[in-house]
């Protein structure tokens, strides 16, 4: 049966990329030396569609590792000597922070509940820090930080450094880079690849940071550390072996995903979340479980039910539907439904057609 | 045209790769939970694989990572507080070097020429060795070590950690597992995969290792400190989204060699080894850049001339045969060959007798 992945992460392929990943087979593009022409020209390519369709600033670096997870550790190792603050209101969120206590550091953070986004207005951070920590899209919790918001803080701190984990809102994310400077994404989310590259947007300032730690002995890591990494950018490579597989899908899905243009992107993944939330909230089982409406995912949506959603879960699965569990305490409670560009607004009515079809059945 | 690529990483692909590779598309492997079911399943046969190829102790541990380069850095920073001690005669055992350098260790180097292996009876290892780390194929110079000198550095040092970098030797080196405690190798060279996963095999005593620094406050990274991977793999899973594709086409891969047996695939490699030292030791003009036969390389054979290899790399690849330049000061003047299962013996012999047709040409 043909299934349908409404997980977030890995997600569902993005249509074309079996297409590409066969061509690169073909091509033998898959045994080529990532020391030579031909991979230069594939990474300059990556990069390029990447800040043509993102309106990344062209003295912004972009480096490929290996995952999300390694960019935090990669981010607090090399832009931070002690003082990081974490905006924290789930598991990935928490990780980040956690990352800066395995590394030593001395972080700080700011709370809010499971579900729930920020009163930004009531924060108080102190001076000396010097990198603030986001995520943009809790994919635990399915609350989204309005991305404006965040890059305000640009103008309250101009001698920090803003981090924003992207991952599973990049590219519906529409970010004025100027006011971040470090801004990180995973390619099995909404760019449809499979999983096992990390993309890293670093500005000149991170870089700069990177250099003076690492001129006062700190330890900022060795091959991906940010100035390594910015080394072999500069000529188009990267410093170790890469999944050249991974950069050049990512080269070929990009470009298709400016033929389409990412307005267009931007404009379906609204449509689709907004015929989701109108269900959750006239539904009489299923609900959202983020109650605020300025919080509420375009990318992720989580939903609840006073029930546990195992059985929902497995009636979907029969129908070639599959979405994924929640996640922490009230994880039984509820399903994660992944909004990504490979899944159509036709496919989307489906999902909300058999969820429907689920809940109508249920005894009150 | 056809291409067959005897370049030493990314390497020709493992026959099976694309047969492998579209079969996980129709499947739809590369978009399943890294926390699900079906990923365990990957995990726990790919590693049992592994252990059954090799010949693994059942109680070592096997980590998935992105790359060779990654594991040097895990290695250091998990097992060594202050004093690893290096062998280094090549640009992978100085990178291995110069990783504790940067991870402000206090390591100490034993140099060997470019091409020369070591006469291990006379070098002097101080006893508060925390780490000996042995390359056992410079993948640079095409020296191999003697593997059965490696392993017998455990009686004299009971006490330090043994690593070898076998990232272009696995699986044709056979080692004794039980005398060395981190062994890593990348799986786009013998295996024949896509480049873009990092294997690490570790003893109980390394993870010994890794849990007295942790305790002790010292930085032994985050996601992919030693512990954090065992507490993963001990569920069969890994701690970030890890590139699932690659450890699903790992899994197939050792299935096939699992069934053509460990035993041919070395044979067969020294068989094909033969073939190309014999006819360099007879050619006029190109010869084995390795003088000591000893630690000539059965995997990554680096030919030399007195001249510019430049137009005989031309003249192959017009044939449709790919091979790789020198590395590091005596670049232009040496071709590497990468020796690996997924080049038969007939398209061994065609590349010889593509060199053989180049050097018949020139004038004495």
């Amino acid at each position: 049966m043909t299934k349908i992945f409404f997980t977030p992460g890995p997600s569902q392929l993005y249509l074309t990329v079996a297409k590409h990943l066969e061509k690169g087979l073909i091509e033998n593009v898959y045994s080529i030396s990532h020391r030579g022409k031909q991979f230069e020209q594939i990474f300059a390519e990556t990069t390029a569609n990447l800040k043509k369709l993102l309106n990344i600033p062209e003295d912004y670096s972009i480096f490929f590792v290996s995952s999300g997870t390694e960019c935090m550790e990669r981010i607090i190792e090399n832009c931070v000597e002690k003082y990081s603050f974490h905006f924290v209101n789930g598991a990935f969120s928490q990780r980040f922070y956690e990352t800066a206590i395995e590394l030593k550091k001395q972080p700080l953070e700011q709370k809010a509940d499971l579900g729930s986004g920020f009163d930004f207005e009531n924060v108080s951070i102190p001076l000396k820090t010097e990198l603030i920590c986001f995520v943009h899209n809790e994919t635990s919790t399915g609350v989204m930080l309005n991305s404006k918001k965040i890059e305000s803080f640009k103008k309250l701190f101009p001698e920090t450094l803003i981090a924003v984990d992207c991952v599973s809102s990049m590219p519906y994310v529409d970010l004025n880079y100027k006011a971040v400077d470090l801004v990180f994404f995973s390619v099995q989310k909404l760019l449809g690849l499979p999983a096992g590259l990390g993309v890293l947007i670093v500005s000149p300032n991170a870089l700069k940071k990177a250099e003076s730690l690492s001129k006062r002995k700190i330890n900022i890591g060795t091959y991906h550390n940010l100035l390594s990494l910015q080394k072999y950018a500069s000529k188009n490579q990267t410093p170790e072996t890469p999944s050249v597989m991974h950069i050049y899908l990512l080269e070929k899905v990009l470009e298709d995903m400016l033929k389409i243009g990412i307005k267009k992107i931007r404009n379906d993944t609204d449509k689709k979340a907004k015929l989701i939330y109108d269900f959750l909230d006239n539904d009489p089982y299923l609900s959202s479980f983020v109650k605020d409406e300025q919080f509420r995912s375009k990318t992720v949506i989580v939903a609840k039910m006073d029930q546990k959603t195992e059985s929902l879960i497995k009636f979907l699965k029969e129908r070639g539907i599959v979405v994924a569990g929640g996640y922490g305490a009230l994880k039984d409670f509820q399903i994660r439904i992944a909004n990504v560009p490979a899944n159509s607004i036709n496919n989307t009515k489906l999902l909300i057609k058999s969820l429907r079809l689920y809940t109508k059945q249920l005894k009150p």
